[in-house]
C-alpha cells in the first residue's frame, strides 16, 4: 500500500506538506451515527500545536480544522470524513538555505534518494506537520472508542535522564505540566534540563507512555495481525520514534518466567483478571481485558543550532547549523500523536474482530 | 486483513496448528526466475528446529518441507509457492491436562475470549510451531534478497543479564554457539546461566539483533509505510516479542541531538555516507544505504515447571505446573524467525518502491 | 495484491498447478464455531468435477479434499482453514507438444510475456484446475451463509443459441440436467447442439445465472466497494468469463427510466419491497433485500481439435490442433465456480458491513 | 476495505457529497517526476461537466479543481496528491421534498437500510457528483500512462436502440458530437431520440466503449488479479453501470471456439500478434499487447418527472415525480468516468507487475 494510507476496515489517508496549501486526512470506514463537530477535532489538534511555553517553536500555527464531508446534521453518515487544515502564509524563503543541503538526522537525503528530488520547504512531506492528519483522524477514532467505553491516554514518561514516577499518577496532572509529565516534580526538573539544552543549542529525547483503558478481552488477530504488532507498527511510523515496547518491554530480557508470567485470578464480579500486568494487556496478540500499556522512545530533535558536518546535493561536504528556533524536544507534542495512532489501531482491530464468531454474527444480522 | 496474511505486493499466508495435520505457507507475489529447492527452505527450517543441545525441547521435530507449487524445473514461476510441513504423530493426550486451564503467559484465555473455544493441543495456532510458515516464507525472501546483493542476519545479543560484545564480531561465530551468540565467551557464560535457570525450573529472556546489509538507499515509504515501522510491526508479531528498537533505540531518550545526529560525508567512491549509524540505516522511514540494525526483546518462555496460580475455563481458581520439558529460552530459536520477518518486510518494500519515480518506470517498460 | 489472494476480511489465497503436486486454498478470516467437514467441501468439488456425461473431459480426477487446519472437533476455530487436493500421477509427456507453442485463446503467450517462461504442463497455473481452490473456499463461504439464512445458487442460462426458460423454474431440476439447465426441454436441445459441435471438433459458449436469496438489505459499500462491483470483479476473474451483468444488465441500454425503475411498496409484514427487480437486488451498490441476480458469459472452450494458425516460442508461425479430449463447453462445470465466487464475495461484504453503524457496534460489544 | 478507496500500489481515496462543502480525492502512490498542473485535471473534469447542450442538467457547476499537495515546482513529488472541488452555494431546500421519500432506482432506501439515515441533499454521497474524485484521479493516471505511451479513450457506443458504427471511426469525431458518439449520423439520430424521451418526461440508457491502446504485453496478475477482472470491477463501481464485457463479450455465448479463438501470427517487426481481437486484448487475465476493448451498459437516469409509486421513511406508500431538470441520459457524461476508472486500473496493474521477474528487478536495482 502506498505510504500515506493505513488501516483495514477503519482506514485513513493523509496528505499535505509543511509549506503547501494545507494538510488533511480522509477517514473512510467510520460508522454512521456518531456525533462529531469541528470542536471535537480541534481539541486534539490544539494539543499538538506549540503552546506558549518555551519548549515549542513559537511559529504561529493556527491549524483550524474544517470538516469537509461525512457529517450531516452533526452526525457521521458512514461515508468518508474529509478534514483539512489550511497553511497560513508560510514564508518559503526562510527555508531556501536548506534546499540543497542534507540536514543530519532528517529525511532530506533519503527523499532525494527515493524520489530524485524533494519539496524542501520546511521538510515538505517529512515535516512534523504531517501529523496533523494523524491527529485529526485520531480524534475521530477517539469518538468511536468513547461510544464503547474505551479511552486512550498518553503522557511524557521520560525526558533525558528524568523519569516520571507514574505509580500513583493522576491523569489531570498531565495537562498541568508544560511537558505533559504528570509527576509535577519531575516535570519541573525536566524543565531545568531542557533550559540547559537550549542554552547549549542542543536538544533532548524522551519516552512516551500510552495507556488504553476499557478494552474488552478478545480483540486482535493471531499471527501477523496481533494487536500489539499493529500498535507497534503504527506508533513506530511516527517521525521520531526509534523504539516501541509493551508491558514489561525490553526489561523482559533480564526477567525469569516465574517473575514475568502474570497469574490469573477471578475478580469478585466473575471476570478473569491478571494479578500483574507485565504482558501489557495483550496475550498472544489478543487483548486480555487489562489496560494496554505501550511505550515509545523519541529521538532528540535533529534540528539544532550547532555546526554539523554534512554534504549537499552536489556531493560536496559542507557545514550546517539549522537556523530559526526549534523545539528542543519532540516528546510533549508527540504525546497526542501517539494517542492518535493508538486510537486508530484499536478501532480498526475492534471492527475487524466483529466477524470472529459465527454466534455473534448470527445475532448481529438477526436483529 | 485476517490475521495470518501479511505483505502488500510480496504476500504470505500461513496456516497450521501445533498438533493438526501440518503447517505451511503460501508465498504470493514472488518473482519468476529464482532458483529454489526444498533444500533452500530446509536450511532455514533446520535453524528453527530444536538442536541437540539442552536449551531446546528434545521433542523430535522432523519438519521436512515440501514445495507443493510455484516452482518448475528448479525455478520459481511467479505463481504462488505453497510449502508444507506435515506434523509427525503427535500424542494429543500429552496436552489433555491444559485443555481447560489458562496457562499464565500464554494465549489460552485470550483465544477463548475471542473465539469461544480453542484447539488446546500444544497451544494450537498460538504455538511456536506457527513460525514454520514464517521461516519457510522467509527463506524464499532471502533468496530474492540474495539476487539483489542484500543479506539479513540475526544473532543473540543478550540472554538474561549477559550481553554479547558484538563490536568486532564474526558472523561465522554465530553458528558455533549453541545459543547463536557470536561472542563465544559470553555464550559460555550464558550457558551456565541457563543451566541454573533450568535447575530452578525457570526460564530466561533475551534480545535478538538483526542486521540487514547491502540495502540500496531510497527504499521505504513515508508516513505510515516507513520501512522501520513495517519492520517493527512484523517483528513485533513474533510470539514472544515485547519490544522492538532500531539503531540507538530506547537509548535515544537520554541522548542529545548533537550526539544522536549522524553526520554525512562523501565516501571515496562518491556515495553519501554517515559517519555513525545511530539512525540504524533508516531516515524518515526510508533506507539511507547504511546497515539496518534492529533489535527485539523476547520474554522468558512462559511454560515453566513451577506451580503458578491461574483459573480454568469454568471460572475456578486452580494451580498449574506445566509438565514436559520446555525450552528454557526462546531467543536462540527465534533468531531465524526474526531474520525471516525482516527479509519478508524488505522484499515487500523493495517491490512497492519500484514505482516511486516515473523515469525509472519509463526505463523499465521500455526495455 | 498478488494475483492469487482476494477478500478484505474474509480472505482466501489459492495455489497449485494442473500438473504440480496438488492444488489448494487457505481461508483466513472464517469465524469460529461453524461445523465443517471434508464432506461439506467434497460436495462442492464434486460438482466441478467432470461427470460421466460426454460433455466433460473423461480424465479421471479424484480431487479428494483434505482439511489441513482450522477445524477442531468438527468446528472451525477462527484460524486459517487450509484445504488441499493432491494431483494424481499426471503424465506430463501428454503435454510436451504444447511446451513451445502458444495455443490460441489460452494464456500461454501472455504468461511467457509476463514471466519469461511458464509451467506448460496442462496449462500450469492458468488451467481450469486452478478453480479447485476457489470452489473449496466457496464451500466454506456457503456454510457461513447458511448460518445466516442466505443461499447462492447458479445454473446454466444459455448454451449457444439455446436459452433456458427460468420463469417458473425449479432449483431441483438443475442437477437433473447433465448441463445444469433447469429447463429440461432446453437442456435436451442443448445436448443435441453440443453433440453436433463435438462432431465438428468445435466448442460452444454460454451464460450462467446466479441467484442469491435471503440477503438482508443494507450490505455493500458505496463508491468503489459496491456489492455489485465486487461480485462482478470476482466473477470476471473466472477463467473464461467475458462479461458480467446484474438485473436487467445490458438490456438497460434500450430501456427507458420509466420501464427500468423498480417501484417500491410495503409488504404485508411491514418491509420495503420492490414491485420488479430490474436492479437485480442492489441499489447504489448496497443490497435492497431482494434476490441478487447476476449473469456471466463464458467463452467457448479454446482447446479444439481443429487446425489453428499460431506461433511458437521461437517466433515461428506454426499450426496446432489440440490433441486429447476436451470439454466442448465450460459452462456446466463453471456453474459451481460462479456460485463459489459469489458466496465468497457476499461473506466478505457481510463482514465488512458489520461496522457501518455505531448503535449496532455498541450492542455488539456490550453483550 | 472501506468503500471509497481503491487500488493496490497506485491508490485513491475519494470524499464528498453533492451538497456538502466540496468533493475531492487523494492519489497515493503516484510516482515522482511527472509534470502536473491544475489545467491537466480541469480538462478532464470539464468533460464530465454538463455542457451547454440540452441533454445535460443546466445546473451551473463550476467544478474548479485545486491541487492541494503532492506537486512541487510543477512536478509530482511522489507523496499524496490531494485535489479538491468546492461546491458552490447549493440551495438545500430544493431537495427538501425527497428527504423522507425513497426515489425508485436511487440508493435512498439502501443507504437508510445500511446507515440508519442519510444526507438526502441531492443524493448526498450517492450523487453523480461523487465521480468528481474519480475523474480527477483518472486525469493523474492518464498523465502516468502518457509517459509510457499508453492511451485510454472512451465514447458512446449506443443510446437506446441507436448503435454507433465505430468500424472506421475517428477519435476526433467524439468531441464533435454532443453525445460523444463519433458516428455523427448516429449521433444526430440519437439526439432526436433523446428529445422525444425528454418530451415524454422519460430517460434513456446506453453503452460506453473504452479502448486502451499502447499496452505492453504481460501486464495483469493471474487468478483473482486478472487485468480484465480489475477493469470490470472498477468500471462496475460507477453508479449506473449494470453490465461490463470485454472483447466479444456476451456474444461469446453464441460463438464456437473455432470462431472465437484469435489466431496468432508474427508481425513484420518480430512481435507476436493476433489476427483478430475477440479476446479484447487480455488472455488469461494478462494483456497480450493488443488494444484492450471493454464496454459498460448504463441504465437510464432514474430521476424522471413522471409519477412513480414508492414508499417513504415511515413506511407509507406515496407517489413521487422528481422535480427539477435532470439529464435524460447518463452515458455522455459517464464516458470520461469510464476512462478514469480504466486509467486508474491500468496504472495500478503496471506498478504491481513490475515485480514479476527477478531479472528485471535485478536490472532495476542495479542502475
Amino acid at each position: 500500500m502506498a505510504g500515506s494510507m493505513t488501516g483495514e476496515v477503519f482506514r485513513i489517508s493523509t496528505w499535505g506538506e509543511s509549506h503547501g496549501k494545507g494538510l488533511g486526512v480522509i477517514v473512510d470506514g467510520c460508522p454512521a451515527g456518531i456525533s462529531l463537530s469541528e470542536q471535537d477535532i480541534q481539541m486534539y489538534l490544539n494539543r499538538r500545536k506549540p503552546g506558549e511555553t518555551k519548549y515549542a517553536t513559537p511559529r504561529k500555527e493556527g491549524d483550524e480544522v474544517v470538516i469537509m464531508s461525512g457529517v450531516f446534521e452533526g452526525k457521521t453518515t458512514g461515508t468518508p470524513i474529509a478534514m483539512m487544515v489550511l497553511n497560513k502564509s508560510q514564508k518559503s524563503k526562510d527555508y531556501s538555505d536548506i534546499a540543497n543541503v542534507y540536514r543530519p538526522g532528517h529525511a532530506d537525503y533519503t527523499f532525494d534518494a527515493k524520489y530524485g528530488f524533494r519539496d524542501y520547504r520546511g521538510g515538505g512531506r517529512s515535516s512534523g506537520r504531517e501529523t496533523i492528519g494523524r491527529v485529526a483522524a485520531g480524534a475521530v477514532a477517539a469518538k468511536v472508542l468513547d461510544e464503547l467505553g474505551i479511552s486512550v491516554l498518553a503522557y511524557t514518561k521520560q525526558i533525558g535522564p528524568i523519569v516520571c514516577d507514574s505509580t500513583c499518577m493522576s491523569w489531570k496532572n498531565i495537562e498541568k505540566s508544560p511537558l505533559r509529565m504528570p509527576d509535577l516534580e519531575a516535570s519541573a526538573e525536566a524543565e531545568s534540563f531542557l533550559e540547559q539544552k537550549m542554552r547549549e543549542h542542543d536538544s533532548a529525547g524522551g519516552i512516551i507512555e500510552c495507556v488504553i483503558q476499557g478494552m474488552p478481552a478478545g480483540v486482535g488477530e493471531p499471527v501477523f495481525g496481533k494487536l500489539d504488532a499493529a500498535l507497534a507498527g503504527n506508533i513506530f511510523s511516527i517521525g521520531s520514534v526509534k523504539g516501541v515496547e509493551i508491558g514489561a518491554g525490553f526489561a523482559v530480557a533480564e526477567k525469569c518466567g516465574s517473575e514475568n508470567n502474570d497469574e490469573f485470578y477471578m475478580s469478585p464480579d466473575g471476570r478473569v483478571k491478571k494479578a500483574t500486568n507485565f504482558a501489557g494487556g495483550i496475550l498472544g496478540g489478543i487483548s486480555d481485558g487489562d489496560d494496554i500499556v505501550i511505550r515509545a522512545a523519541c529521538k532528540p530533535t535533529p534540528s539544532i543550532f550547532q555546526k554539523q558536518k554534512t554534504v549537499n546535493k552536489d556531493g560536496k561536504e559542507v557545514e550546517i547549523a539549522i537556523k530559526g528556533r526549534h523545539d528542543p524536544i519532540i516528546v510533549p507534542r508527540a504525546v497526542v500523536v501517539v494517542e492518535a495512532m493508538a486510537a486508530l489501531t484499536v478501532v480498526d482491530s475492534l471492527f475487524v474482530g466483529m466477524s470472529s464468531r459465527i454466534d455473534k454474527i448470527r445475532d448481529f444480522y438477526n436483529h
